[in-house]
């Protein structure tokens, strides 16, 4: 019985990884490289190997160490895929697993995806229309069968003519016998950078994974491109013109880590700057400036900069929390954010603080913090978020919880600041986010889930109509 | 590492369940079906089972108990369909696990297969030229694709039209959301029957697991005819008209439990019969008749019975001998025969003894145990197989050895004889095996691995002609 | 959750191995030599090696392939012990596994123990007044802590020492850094026998253990005797002397293997002496003998050959049996014996049944084998057990059930035979089970589960003086 | 196959927790507060519970969360104790988890312990002598089998009995059927507190799991100090004095987590202390203060608000590291520190850091994680560890690498500097690390590992004679 210990994040989908290389061990770069991006889907993980001739896969549930800890995919190869994947519980989470591999008409393929398809539904009763069958529910497969079914002659254009069909948000690596390919949809939702190493090539939804195999970064991969990587060396080709770029603009304030840049921005510096902009709004004054660790760190670092307000580690978080497997009947007894979190009295004892945190999304984990702090002696928490308030649901791959969990979907931002129970609480402006990611101009940015603004197709579920105070972040704070 | 104890034996691949019950519990009556087939294949099992709106799969590598023994599928249900399975060893196990599960045009459909498409390469191959793609090598992914392009519109129809393109043998039971559907080809090369438990229906590939579960037998699914359940009752149509039934006579052998009772035969009567049989056709003068157990008991009662020389346990097989899990540098200790099997010296010292086993594939397993009478003291080791010499692949379902490796594909009797270092052996005759399965006619059974004479379409590899010898059994004792 | 399939048998204990060979792996022999004696105990096993220097044991639950599946001791070395195990469940299971190890004023020593001290929970009082401690409830600590307070010079000497205090039922394999020694009490309830293995010894429970590993039958030990062996060779010594030889006639009935041999007698041949004895006792009319698989099956034999009635497989068993993981909820449907167990139809109906059983503990199991035949179509069912009425409970290392659950204690044969639906009833006379047992005398054989003819100390929990009628076999029948 | 990533740090050996407390799930308790201490100890865990008169225990090898994934005791009752442990790799791993249980003559006693001692060896072989034997190679099967051999009449005598024999350093937690003891050296080597949970009472090697478990701080325990609690309350006595309080200064600068506060020094306030006083004696110039994750940033926080030098994240720590299960063949190739750690590029490059690190063990890590910064731009980084140089063995529970393996022990300052490639090198001078933690003298701490003046008795094996240069520190730098 797994129990997850409560939190309170967005959770990214899916993390990507693809080698081309004669001089590697192909299958342990992915394992490393997984390993680097396992902050971005920790439920299942898989890696596909193929030598040229035969393709294997391995998948399995759990961390990337759990799943290959009795060994790795043994043939050798130079070619690899990876994968590791966040998702919803149920019973078919182990065919779910990715990478996905079949054979079609073209031979054998391998693909895993980063994203999440808005129209993955009408193109799978189409392509079932047409006789396709489909054994998961991961958007991956509705892809194969797209290309499968294509009539063009090369791999790539099968992709292309594929993709045509396709809307919502996907990065894939995609592998061949001979061939490893990347794919980053017109929108560039989601990040994909290409590394070198060696004399081989490499594929990863975050830069951090080319530095932990000690690949050298090379470029982002462009919305609309395709990189197809082969013996005789890297081809790119456009395959799709947008009038709206549209990089997810959570991957800076939470989900990428700060040791990774995208799109030319270092996360880093914009969580940094995020983190200024927030001192330059709020303007509290307070005898320290903390964390929600380790997410809020980097902007609270920012804060203390620019306010001067010294930062001090208000609360420690315990290195072993992950995955605690405990009984149902103990669930119930639930400890709350004490398993994970505990405040230094001696820091903020007597102390009026400012915490920052990446994001609130159902409240409740900020309420039970400020009330911890209180208990420890905080004479005032003064809450800051780097980001605007999460109202709108997330169709490009993120699981933000159902829209009437979110907080600030129902509630204004003093009725959170009482639900939480802080002195204050200060969101992040759109304009001051904006801002603070830097050279990257808001418009290149998918701010959904802050303003109801979808920069591309959507399911249909959601309506702006109710929510217009969502519009008016003014009277925000 | 897995390091299966050496036998001899031919492995049937598949053992197939299913129940439409709505006063059951049919994913715990599954269970207990697939136990009483585990002997049809230890590697892999699974259940789907369906509550007529959702339809969930559990699949995993290992025997029943194994596999489910973190629980099995909580869904509540009224259909449920299990499988088990031997296959050959390889990287891509666990996605060939079944029952597989898909969603096409028409819904949900799971399916289960028992037995061997003579066409499969050819037909996926069709399938993948149309844009299918295939992520198994099952042959129940080429049926199901076949079904979901079918333009038909009942299940049953497409299931029909599906068939008409597929060659070989195939039992299968078929799940969709509201119907329980069992088909078994027109050959008849593997069983199927039909039970009645309560007020719901059990479709099994052997007997004994309507005993099992506590349900009476109704009768056989004959060949050509498809079975459909669903809560007005069971319909039968025939789909398909041969002119060649051809029951797989090694289910009589050796596969098949001697409780169950295969198209109005029992297995125990008829190996009783070769038994006898055998005793009539080798008129050996010996001491004691023993048998190699457990399967070959029964045929060495029977032989014991004619003849009127009492029948003994002489070897003794260790009962917790099966899946043995040791290290590679062990693998090389070779323990041979000895870890299963143990003469009882008691038994069989000064004693000159009929030896009764059911087939002889390889060899090698005879000649130890052989040896190990005659280390034991035996005075003399006549051996007596219920079975003629099997001298060709099957296509239909059953792993035989490569060719090659099959010792009756090279060798005289007489040469086997000195191999095993037995004193004497006798193989049952075709005759003798088809008068001692009693009222089915060898007409109506399968007998290619004995004489070549293939019932139906294989896929083109063997040639009948080189082997000119087998075909004349009289001069084979 | 584990769920141990019904069964109405006592449960043996223990079994163990010793091996000394300088030219053998050792621990693999020992790995083997486990296996051949599963049948003695399948909870828990251990292995413990040394090199002469340093000592390691390696101990788990489960059967031997099971705790061994990860790898074995893999310390090189030339002595080696182990041990498996049958125990009642608790949560102090693995604490309870042997080998035992431990370090003393002597040095180095792990033991094995099969049986049961009667005054080990004196001794132990003793000891813990005297200063000692006890992390696990097995006897063998008992034993090593009367050794290392013993004042002796050498090992020997000291277990010699220790053994003076202790009463009950004992065969240990003790190991040193330089020795393995073998002890078997005065009594001799627990087998244990010398086999050699090329320049080496080896120690086991049963032979049958010697004939796997390859090992020449030396001889028993003696009961009294005390064996230890070195680079040297053997040297045997007396330890005890005793009025009364009693070797639990249980071995013979239903726990040894039918290919071991015990203190000069074949077990094989036992048992199908006392069918013959049965055979003569009951001269039960019918049509047909079958067994209970596979305890039951010599004896039916050995009814079938005094009879002249013919012997046929009337129930087969399951070969997956074994340790079924379900869950609880499960568990309340039970399925009792046909999971186990299934009559040929073909074989029972209607046919008159001489049914052969080893022994009946509660009767629940032999009413619902009866019931299953009727339902099958036997006319008739004669029910032969071959042993008397088990109406006393063993203090020296068999698990009998509670007095109270002993069918036999409370009800005459005519009520039990009511009990479990049977025509007729017949248990082996005690003169028959010695008669059968052949040249070894009634005298020196332990009965005092039939006769509560206990031939040595027992905890004094039990009194004869209430089961008057238990002493008057000849109304039994 | 466990790879435990290359880590340069010294490992402390364990954590103790225990609770008596009839209102509270004693067993769910413990488990949480081991959580709160699992940094103390990774490698095996325990948990005894009694409900006043049963004992049980569970212990495993592997994680807290690990070790009871399947489930917890099951035992309701009042008092429970838990362990965590570290402990170098071998074959005896399960035998020496605690707590240990034993049956004695005064009934039943658990215990936990967090230390070494420095006489074990002998008062073992003293024991062993008198007939003691021993299971397991931890330090309380001697401490219990001491009170095992008491002739005084309570329990709490008994123990003070024992603790008269023993050298080193201990922290205890004791559970009987009916009291929880704790126990802390006459020097106070390591911490252990007590804390009050409604009614009840915990003991905890740290105050941070009080605060996770909800308990109140009540004190620490004191030098010499035995605590009693049982229904009628908390008993003290003093049963040691010394001459020599010597708390573990290490616990300051590492081990224990920042949140916890021991002997009344706020752990947080010391690192940050040392960062300041680091500041002050090495006075670099740089751009930004940096810290090698988790453990050093709190003293470079406070290294930055003493010099100035804004604090900067440069360094990112992978948060799934931890226990990777690798093949060995993958572990030749050696991915270093790459795997834990990654420049933040636009953070360092083109700065010159100060980084800030709590110890140097080998300097193989920090070596490889200056070339790390230096390739991702850094101009100069100059080393700050907030800590002496280590160059004596630890024998009061720390596992010290072997004296030859400590950098320090064999090489000078600038030696070291040139080693790891820094371009200055600074430890904390002992004078100002004694500041740094304030209120506590310099003379109630143990600072061996620094100067070799080891407070206590020491097994013998170290000599300070050819050390001579450490004691001269003022010219180390």
């Amino acid at each position: 019985m797994l129990y997850d210990i409560q939190s309170d994040k967005l959770r990214e989908e899916c993390g990507i990884y693809g080698i081309f290389a004669r001089q590697e061990n192909v299958v342990l770069s992915t394992y490393w490289g997984l390993y680097a991006l396992q902050h971005r889907g920790q439920e299942s993980a898989g890696i596909a190997v193929t030598d040229g001739t035969v393709m294997d896969v391995q998948r399995g549930m759990g961390l990337v160490n759990e799943v290959f800890r009795h060994g790795l995919p043994e043939r050798p190869g130079h070619i690899a895929i990876g994968h590791v994947r966040y998702s919803t519980t149920g019973s078919s989470l182990l065919q779910n697993t990715q990478p996905l591999m079949v054979n079609y008409s073209g031979g054998q393929i391998s693909m895993a995806h980063n994203g999440n398809l808005t129209n993955a539904r009408e193109v799978r009763k189409e392509l079932e229309e047409k006789g396709s069958v489909f054994q998961t529910s991961i958007d991956s497969e509705v892809i194969v069968n797209l290309i499968a079914r294509s009539t063009k002659q090369t791999v790539e254009e099968k992709i292309v003519d594929s993709l045509i069909n396709i809307h919502g948000a996907y990065c894939l690596v995609i592998m061949t016998e001979n061939k490893l390919i990347g794919v980053r949809d017109p929108h560039g939702f989601r990040p994909l950078c290409l590394g070198k190493l060696g004399d081989g090539w490499v594929l990863s939804s975050e830069s951090c994974a080319l530095d932990t195999v000690g690949a050298e970064f090379v470029r982002d991969i462009e919305p609309g491109e395709m990189i197809s990587i082969d013996d005789s060396g890297v081809v790119s080709r456009r395959f799709g013109e947008t009038d709206r770029r549209a990089g997810c603009v959570f991957e800076y304030i939470y989900f990428a880590r700060p040791d990774s840049v995208i799109d030319g921005q270092s996360v880093y510096q914009a969580r940094f700057n995020m983190g200024r902009t927030l001192a330059r709004e709020s303007r509290f004054k307070a005898d320290i400036v903390i964390s929600v660790p380790d997410s809020g760190t980097t902007a609270a670092l920012g804060y203390s900069h620019e306010s001067g307000i010294p930062f001090a580690e208000g609360l420690m978080k315990n290195r072993y929390i992950g995955r605690t497997f405990i009984q149902p009947e103990q669930k119930k007894r639930d400890m709350g954010v004490r398993i994970k979190l505990n405040a230094v009295a001696s820091v903020v004892k007597g102390k009026s603080i400012v915490m920052v945190d990446d994001s609130i999304v159902r409240g409740t984990t900020s309420g039970k913090i400020v009330r911890m702090l209180k208990e420890a002696g905080a004479t005032a928490v003064h809450m800051c978020v780097s980001s605007p308030p999460i109202g709108f649901p997330c169709y490009y791959g993120i699981d933000t919880s159902a829209r009437k969990e979110l907080i600030a979907s129902s509630k204004q931002v003093e009725e959170i600041r009482q639900f939480i129970g802080a002195d204050s609480l200060h969101y992040l402006s759109l304009e001051g986010l904006h801002a603070s990611i830097g050279h990257i101009s808001a418009k290149t940015l998918c701010n959904a889930c802050f303003n109801c603004d979808y920069p591309a197709h959507t399911p249909g579920e959601g309506s702006c109509a109710n929510n217009k105070f969502l519009f008016e972040p003014a009277g925000r704070k």
